[in-house]
């Protein structure tokens, strides 16, 4: 047994992770951080850099429409996909380095090795003991390829094989429910693979508003993606010539060809952890926790994907909820709202939503009042026709509290960042009514779409 | 004398006038609108909505460069500019329409003409005596052509000769204090021309912080364009090969030959209003008000640009300051609170700042804290290559209550909404520290800064 009490240890270099062990070392803490595989977690590693980073090349060869009809002229692009990874890998590593000299700058010791609880107090990395007096368990997600019938096939990939490659499928059928699936398919179908996307829900992204469910499906109908929803594998069959996938959706057939299949689903790391020995025997999805992030054991709190559905992975989510963490963990008293967390999809347009839809917000009980601004209507929105685009508000009708806001279009993940600021600070329809956005940009609409919830937009007919 | 007495006539049918006319309607007022030349004013007409569209052309050549670090190739690309010239002259004939329908329905009547006060609730429209019992002035700016040695030499064009032309100067140079100038040269150097912009001051966006000043500095030296501050211009001389500038640049000497000299700036456009006969004979650059956009005359309010200095003439001001004038005017309690207008030029990197600049706050007597975040450490930023790009957060020590946020950076007019909304809603540096902006987008640098301004930011050396 090693001689030093850790003040904190937290299991997981990745988004919760690093900030929780960095906030609690800044609290005065001797502070470790247990990592197995690789600094950065699977945001960095696999997820949200690598997809950023494609999503970026994607949508600038998205903008090139736009610049046609301004009287721009690329003849001839061409897209080098090996390229494309060579620098994602080189970022990758980048930014590696930079979390690992953040943690050595802000005193976080790395130990290298899988943590695994032992007893009250107890850690074992690689076989060596550890003692704590907190424990952040902060081991994240992964990806889990899903089981579906011919899943096994010879073919049927997940996404760390598809970021290995150096060229793409020409033909790939992208299936399951994650809204990763969806991103893919976007940049997949930019760089030349022919796309078919099949969501076992009704709809794409199916938990959100009618109006970004439909425009979404819409504008991505639009650029020559397939979209089948409702579907459900029936099988697959591995000829020369491909994968031959048989597919139902809703109450018709259907046959289809491929190269490649990419079924995904994130699922919280829990294997391993030695949870039994802490005391948390009964096997969840995820680990619980309050807005605390406390999981009820004695002194180990749970943050970010471990601790979340698969719903609400999001990186935002565990390092605000790793800050939270660490500073309950060192004594302070601190909680996470998780109102006010954005749910984030980096295609063209971008889709971005804060809070409640008005079907939930009527579930929890509140008079809803809605309005909606159409980028279509917005100076800036008719110079980058953004006819797609469009910001929703939700409001509870008797204090004019703002319970959700919901965007798509160009740039909605930025300005959702106001939706996140109101909903954090409680802002009513008439604190967005009256904030003077600048002109011209897409942000103007949201004041009007909450003037047209008081009934009194301004330039919406 | 016209039988009707208008409970409110909106002088000007622009950025300012237009929402405040449908505001005063929709209180229930008999309202008309005044315009004698072009519905949408010189915002729609003849600044925010051209140039914001040339910019947006601008921009996407500006992505390439990205693009190509990606792996992308572009080879030959073409730049028309008269059809982004035609693209943008059917745009404001169609949003121009879009106001006269949006009038019509919200039921402002439209009178054509020059409106002139008259007397105390009189007014003449092209000689036709109109009656009101509340006056909004709301007349705008319009662009003047500044006096300088050999302004008056051919060559020496305004915006509106720019504007008109199918064809781009080789060669040309800006001169002259306007922001505007800044996105002018980099739109004009995008599309081929040699661009000089000389300012007087001794930096661009001279009010602004030094991190901004210094960063778009640098990025348009950078991208190609040379920049002289405390420029003088000593005198032009018109020559077979083109106009011979001569200019005093700090204290040395510069010549210079151009096709063509543009210099500009806006004025409040105070002629023929007949402010005299309203007891107004003290003539300023431009109407005060109050905060309820009150002049002080009985029953005449004044918004926009003609209520503003040339630093202030942004239209989101006029339209924000529109919407409360017209609220006083039928009878409410409204005020307009310039603390959280947002200063924005929509170049590549894009400016936005809101509120006070370090200095400013210091000098208003508040104990100060600063933090910046830069997009360099951000992770979007560095997917993008954000090099640029910075978020700076200034507070009061005191209470934490943030006084100013400025960007610099892509996206930086959408995230300013965050400035704006903060600022507006008083929130403090645990209010951004604490707001889950979400992954990766560059606004979570925002919650950096302020942490860096209270001590312990988290991914900040």
């Amino acid at each position: 047994m090693s001689e030093v009490i850790y003040d904190v240890i937290v299991l997981g270099g990745g988004a919760g992770g690093v900030p929780a062990s960095i906030r609690a070392a800044q609290l005065g803490g001797r502070v470790a951080i247990v990592e197995s595989d690789r600094l950065g977690g699977l945001c960095m590693n696999k997820a949200c850099v690598p997809f950023g980073h494609m999503m970026a090349a994607s949508n600038i060869l998205g903008s090139l429409s736009l610049g046609k009809e301004m009287g721009l002229g690329f003849p001839e692009v061409s897209k080098d996909f090996a390229a494309l990874m060579k620098r994602q890998n080189e970022l990758i590593s980048f930014m590696k380095q930079g979390v690992k000299s953040q943690l050595n700058k802000k005193k976080v010791e790395i130990l290298q090795g899988k943590g695994k609880i032992t007893g009250k107090g107890k850690l074992e990395i690689s076989g060596k003991p550890y003692a704590y007096k907190k424990l952040i368990l902060a081991s994240g997600a992964k990806w889990v390829k899903p089981e579906f019938p011919g899943s096994d096939t010879e073919g049927a990939i997940t996404t760390d094989e598809l970021l290995a490659r150096d060229k793409l499928p020409k033909k790939i059928l992208l299936y399951g429910n994650s809204p990763w699936l969806i991103s893919i398919a976007q940049f997949l179908h930019r760089y030349g693979s022919a796309v078919t996307l099949a969501v076992q829900e009704k709809d794409l992204l199916a938990a959100e508003s009618k109006v970004i469910r439909s425009r979404l499906a819409a504008a991505l109908k639009n650029q020559g993606i397939t979209i089948w929803t409702s579907a459900e594998m029936a099988g697959v069959k591995k000829e020369k010539d491909g994968l031959h996938c048989s597919i139902k959706v809703k109450d018709r057939q259907e046959a289809l060809v491929v190269e490649s299949i990419l079924g995904l689903r994130r699922g919280a790391a829990l294997e391993g952890l030695g949870l039994e020995h802490a005391g948390l025997n009964k096997a969840g999805d995820y680990i619980p926790v309050n807005q605390r992030m406390e999981t009820g054991l004695d002194g180990i709190y749970a943050i970010g994907d471990v601790s979340s559905p698969e719903s609400k992975h999001y990186s935002h989510q565990a390092s605000s909820g790793g800050i939270v963490a660490a500073e309950n963990a060192m004594g302070l008293k601190s909680t996470y709202d998780s109102r006010s967390l954005c749910r984030v999809l980096f295609t063209r347009p971008q889709v971005a939503c804060v809070g409640l839809t008005s079907k939930e917000a009527k579930e929890a009980g509140y008079e809803v009042v809605e309005g909606a601004a159409p980028f279509s209507m917005n100076p800036l929105g008719m110079i980058l026709t953004q006819t797609e685009g469009i910001v929703e508000v939700v409001a509870d009708k008797k204090y004019g509290e703002v319970l959700g806001i919901h965007f798509i279009g160009e740039g909605a993940s930025e300005m959702a960042g106001i939706g996140v600021l109101a909903l954090q600070m409680e802002a009513t329809l008439e604190d967005l009514a009256r904030a003077p956005f600048p002109h011209p940009t897409l942000n103007e609409s949201l004041s009007d779409a909450a003037r047209e919830c008081l009934g009194r937009s301004i330039f919406l007919p």
